[in-house]
Parts: structure tokens; sequence; C-alpha cells
């Protein structure tokens, strides 16, 4: 069971504050991969405000995660799936206080999987965010533990154009930058770290992937509102190298619906069994 | 004489004390453009430890200089020269202490010339760098006064080759990254800003192609040791606009100087009357 404690279930973690300011939304929106031609998120005095994107929370959320223990080894752990859901717009600064809870911890076999959850609220109480984020703990499972419920297959139809594409050139130092953002791990940057791991280079932080594909699609479907971005599911397929080109593409299902997929120039799909809820 | 005081000559700054992180260090080497291939610069647990580009002494003494007054105009100021002098390498992090002083304000007709220095030091007093600033004060000229000595002509050998020669690209998102580090005049992010400036796009920060001109002297004549870089003064001769490729060019003369010279894929002199100083 390599440490795991089931009775974290429902744990949720004491509420802590997470403080920012308009250089973290800014370095954010940079690490992304922001140009100038979308100003409103890299100037603190942009014409009708500084905006922010909807996938800020998983920096702001992060930190509010409950603690599994001691006995954890973290270099098992792998990204599976992330989802965020918006209730409003990301405040350009300010506090966020956050909330974490251990949702459930899934036996499939070889790995455990835990599904985390963070909520996210002013210091008022007006809530903002929730984000959910899936682990892999590889090694952890067989423990005659619940297999958890099937993932809702979210395949786009086959054979059908997308309704929006939205390609951005990685440039080889954005791990570089968008580590800044307080995800340190070494994989992302250096060369010795990343061939132990069996990379050939260092990858980019799934994460940064994830705020790429949030780009493309606020692009393509907000009408320039935040507000209108409801939510974002993702499963990470494959790793991405800082210096390939990304592809977002979406398929309109219903509701607000579309299905996603990220794939790069070298042919891998990265993002999967994805979709965003947009307000129509 | 637009409200210059000649008292403040010689007038220094209490000082002051500026608290920096390996996050800031490794933020001004990615807003002059650095590379996963320098990666002592951008990696604070790099191999050999994390180095910082000399020119970072323009940040860590930036606020030290002293304050003219009231009545002065800063909108009619422009960047002539800035020279930096190195007297060993720079702390990735930890605390300088700066102090200013206002060398002297020279009267060149049409605009008045105020010359800064500041001086950094640690905490323990060991002199880390001294930076001397040429501010134009345009239309603040014509009080009688001194007009001050004659600039060394430091011009490049007429029809020889350079020693070296080092081009990098500038992303069009640059000086939304460089800015981070402190001067967030809106010149170099707001398109309208600048036009009324008289720019038809926002302009690179100087200090930015000061950077990138450090990082090529560095990457030429140093041998991988920031300790060797002495010196580097420089004239701002025209503007950079984000997206051109910078070229740094340089010219041995004697005793570890070279000639430089920095121009735009446009075809622009952007620093001249430039020489570096390195422990050869």
């Amino acid at each position: 069971m390599s440490g795991l404690d089931l009775n974290l279930i429902g744990k949720k973690s004491e509420p802590t504050v997470f403080n920012y300011t308009r250089k973290d939304t800014i370095l954010y929106a940079l690490g992304i991969g922001a140009q100038t031609n979308e100003l409103s998120f890299i100037y603190e005095n942009a014409p009708g405000g500084q905006k922010v994107f909807p996938s800020y929370c998983v920096i702001s959320g992060s930190g509010g995660i409950p603690s599994l223990g001691d006995n954890i080894d973290q270099s098992k752990f792998l990204h599976g799936e992330q989802l965020i859901r918006l209730y409003g717009p990301l405040p350009p600064e300010g506090k966020i206080v956050r909330v974490g809870e251990v949702k459930n911890i899934y036996d499939k076999g070889k790995a455990a999987v835990i599904k985390y959850q963070v909520s996210g609220s002013t210091e008022e109480g007006k809530h903002l965010f929730d984000t959910e984020m899936t682990i892999f703990y590889r090694g952890a499972g067989g423990f005659g533990g619940d297999p958890g419920p099937k993932a809702e297959p979210l395949n786009p139809p086959e054979g059908q154009e997308p309704d929006f594409s939205v390609s951005y050139d990685i440039p080889k130092n954005q791990a570089a930058l968008y580590r800044l953002n307080g995800d340190y791990n070494p994989l992302h940057l250096d060369p010795e770290f990343a061939k132990r791991g069996g990379f050939d280079t260092p990858i980019l932080h799934g994460l940064c992937t994830y705020g790429h594909a949030v780009r493309a699609i606020y692009h393509s479907l907000c009408g320039g509102d935040p507000a209108r971005f409801k939510e974002f599911k993702a499963r990470f397929s494959d790793v991405v190298y800082p210096g390939e080109t990304l592809t977002t593409k979406g398929w309109k299902d219903k509701g607000g619906r579309y299905f996603i997929q990220v794939s790069t120039s070298r042919g891998a799909v990265v993002i999967n069994n994805a979709y965003a809820l947009v307000e129509e």
C-alpha cells in the first residue's frame, strides 16, 4: 500500500491564504506563452483592466492540498488529469483562501490513483474556483481497494474537422520561465536529471501545456471575456519538449461543451480525453 | 534651468538595501534572453553553482540614486550612456547596500546632462560594483554651465573584421518579460503610449539591449567565469524593436579592452561608442 492511508479520504486541509500580485499573474501569462497581442493579460494598466487566464487557479490553488503523510514517495507520482472549474474571473492580484481535500484513493492494480480537490475563494467568502487533480502513484496499487468509476470517454468525432485549431510555438527556454511560477522540479530544466528520469531532454511542465490549451480555448471561444470560461478537464497523455509546436483543437459537442485535443509537431497527442465548457 | 539645482552635484544618497532572491536573478537572465544552454544563469542548482550576469548590477543598483527634487520633468529624460564596473561576481541572492551620487550636471546647450553614480556593496562592506548612468534632460540646458569634457571616441578600426560577433533574436514579447525586473515604463509595452512618444510600436528597454550585449561579451571573452568581466560602457544611439535580431561585435584594442558595437537586423546601430574590459 506504499504508505497510503485510506482514512485520508475526505480529509480537508485547514484554509491557507495565497497572496499574489499583478507581477505574478503577468509572469504566469508569459509563462504560458502570452504575446504582445494578448496585451490585457500582460499589462497591469491595459485598457479595460488587466485580465487573468482562468488556469491561473492551478497556481493560486497549489499548496492547498492536504499532506498524505511522511511515507509517500513523490518521485513515483505522475500527474494524470487536471480539471478547473471557474465561478467568475480571477482577480489580477489579491488573496485567495484555499481548502484542499483528498477526494478519493483508487486502486488501479499497479498504481494507486489519488484525487485531490482544491476550492479557492476570496477572503469575503466568494467562491472563485475548484480544481481537481488526479495523481498516478506508480507501484502503490494492488491493495484490494475500490478501482473507482470508469472515466467518461471524451473523444472528438472521428474524421470531422475541428471547429477551431490554434498553434503555438514553444520557445526552448519556456520551461525555464514557467517554473518561476513555483514548480521548480529539475525534470523541466536539468538535462542530467531528465536523463535519469528516462527523458532525452527536459520536458515542459504538464500545467504549462495545459495553460497553452487554455489560451487557445479562450481566444477561440470566449470573445475576450474570461468570465465565459467555465471548465476545462484534460488528461496528460504524453510529454512536450520545449522547442515543439503545440496545436490545440476543439470540436463542438453540445451545451457549450467542446472536445479538446492537444498535439505536438512530432505527432504526439499530449492532452486527450479532454473537454472545455464555455458560456455561449 | 528646468528646476535643476547645481548644488545637487556631489550629493550622496543615504545607503539603501536591495534584497533579491535567486528567482530575481533568474528572471533577469531570462529577461535579457538567456537560453537553456546558459543553464548556470537560469538554474539555482546548476552544477558549479548559479551565476549572475554582471549587468544585473543595473537592477540591484537602481533605486539607489538621489532625488533631483520635485521640479523635474522625467518625461524629458533620455538614457544616454551606461557604465558598469565590477569588482567581483554578483551573488545569486542576498542584500546589496547602494549609495548613489549626482556626479555632475553639464550644460550641453539644448539639453542638460546628469551623471549619476551608484556604488553597490555587501552588507559586510565588500565593494561589488559601481554603475554610472548619463541622462539627457531635454530642454534643460542653456543655463551657462560647464559643458563637461569631450567624450573619448571609441570607434572600432575601420574596415577590420570584428574579433567576435554574436547574434540574438529578440522575441516579440521580450520587453513584456524584461519589465518584470522593475522598469514598468509603458513605452515598452503599451502601443498607444508608444505612439504618443513618437514610436510606431513599443521599444525594447535600453538596458535590455545592454544586457544582451553583456551576454554576448561574456560568452565570447570570459571563458565561463563572470569574475573576468570587469567593465562595460555603452552609448545608446538608437532604439530596438522587439522582433529584431541584435548583433554584438567586438574588436580587440589593448589591455583586455574591446571596442563594442551593437546593431539590429533593420541596419540601425543601437549601441556605439562602447568598450568592454575583461581579464585576459
